[in-house]
């Protein structure tokens, strides 16, 4: 158990850091682009495999049409999860990351082509389903105004110290597959003091996409997230 | 649902193909030296959470001593998969990539200075876990002889469509946590098609590391790969 230390040359690590301050300049884009049309931006962002398209489903049945949706799903291949968001009547672009590399992440250029296949004066919320990978997309500022993290409790409960750059910069997380757990053995309290120690006071909320449960604390809120982001417009 | 093209830099794309080009010459170096010390090497890939390391724990219990194995383990953060993989007596080395940017894989020069950690000499095998990603570890060849990617069935059935290259690249799929199945809906049967429409004919174990279901027929396997290299030696 020798931790190893990299030898990464200085150069590499120059040209990562410039592209993401390239990155940076055009998520400051995407983000004054969306104030102005007044939109609410959540990046949702996990494992592959945790729920992200099914907690989707299930909560744009219940916000729409009283909050005004639209989805910009991204995926290394397939259109799969565009076609099940398709379903709830949200307008749903699909970013395809393989056309250009097979990229593990969304970034912000990314995002700023897929919006401009939405009308944003049509929308009040524009939600993100970023590439399943717990690594790389928290390291793409992409625009949006709040992340948010989905972790199957059949992941295990190390995830958040594993993977502590994902869990420190959401605003959220959303513990799903909680009707797996009389089948499992999982420690929730562990788990859920995993993610307080590496981000202390972010709101969990305990749900089953699949069965309905808990999505009421969630989608509340979300509600007043965006409540307060159209008080803002209206001004 | 339309699909957006990138307009990534070709400048950013070069330095990538350059990094890529610099690695793959340092996995061949790691291939040469494994290959003169006989030992045989397993990457072994997956998202977080689809119970790599339960999977390997079980696996070094019942190979060892009569396959002397050693572990390289890859983790953005956090030496837990180091210390369960220790309590099988085999030689463990933790990497973290945080030490050095927090990287989304393990790259041929860490698994070049981890090894100098390792007695080459006094094993047969080296196991590397690699970081829980299903995307990036894929690109980064480190000098092993044979991928293995572990799915789990919690994950959905569609990964291997949505993350083609892994499943193209890897030699085997071992479908873990079936002891679950009765729990899920889960089409086994389309999980098991999707992987041979990308990768027709590849070897899938289904397994369970938490019951030890299946792991025999995955183990033959290994020790079938490990015996014909290690023949290769004696000659």
């Amino acid at each position: 158990m020798k931790p190893v230390e990299g030898n990464k040359s200085t150069r590499e690590v120059k040209v990562v850091t410039r592209v993401l301050a390239v990155n940076e300049r055009m998520a400051e884009q995407n983000r004054r682009r969306f104030a102005e049309k007044g939109v609410f931006v959540i990046n949702v962002m996990s494992s592959p495999g945790s729920g992200k398209t099914t907690t989707l489903q299930k909560t744009l049945e219940r916000i729409m049409p009283g909050i005004r949706a639209a989805v910009i799903v991204g995926d290394v291949s397939t259109t799969h999860d565009a076609d099940r968001l398709a379903v709830t009547g949200a307008p749903v672009v699909q970013v395809n990351t393989d056309a250009f590399g097979g990229d593990c992440h969304l970034a912000a250029h990314v995002i700023e082509k897929a919006a401009d296949a939405i009308d944003l004066d049509a929308i009040d919320l524009l939600i993100i389903e970023n590439v399943g990978n717990l690594v790389c997309p928290a390291e793409f500022d992409i625009g949006e105004d709040a992340r948010v993290v989905v972790l199957s409790v059949t992941e295990g409960e190390d995830k958040p110290v594993k993977y502590p750059t994902m869990f420190r910069l959401c605003d959220a997380a959303l513990l799903n597959k909680i009707d797996l757990l009389p089948h499992l053995d999982y420690d929730k309290a562990q788990a859920v003091g995993y993610i307080q120690q590496v981000h202390p006071g972010m709101p969990i909320f305990e749900i089953s996409a699949r069965s309905g449960e808990g999505l009421e604390a969630w989608i509340n809120w979300l509600r007043e997230k965006i409540r307060v982001k159209l008080a803002a417009r209206s001004k």
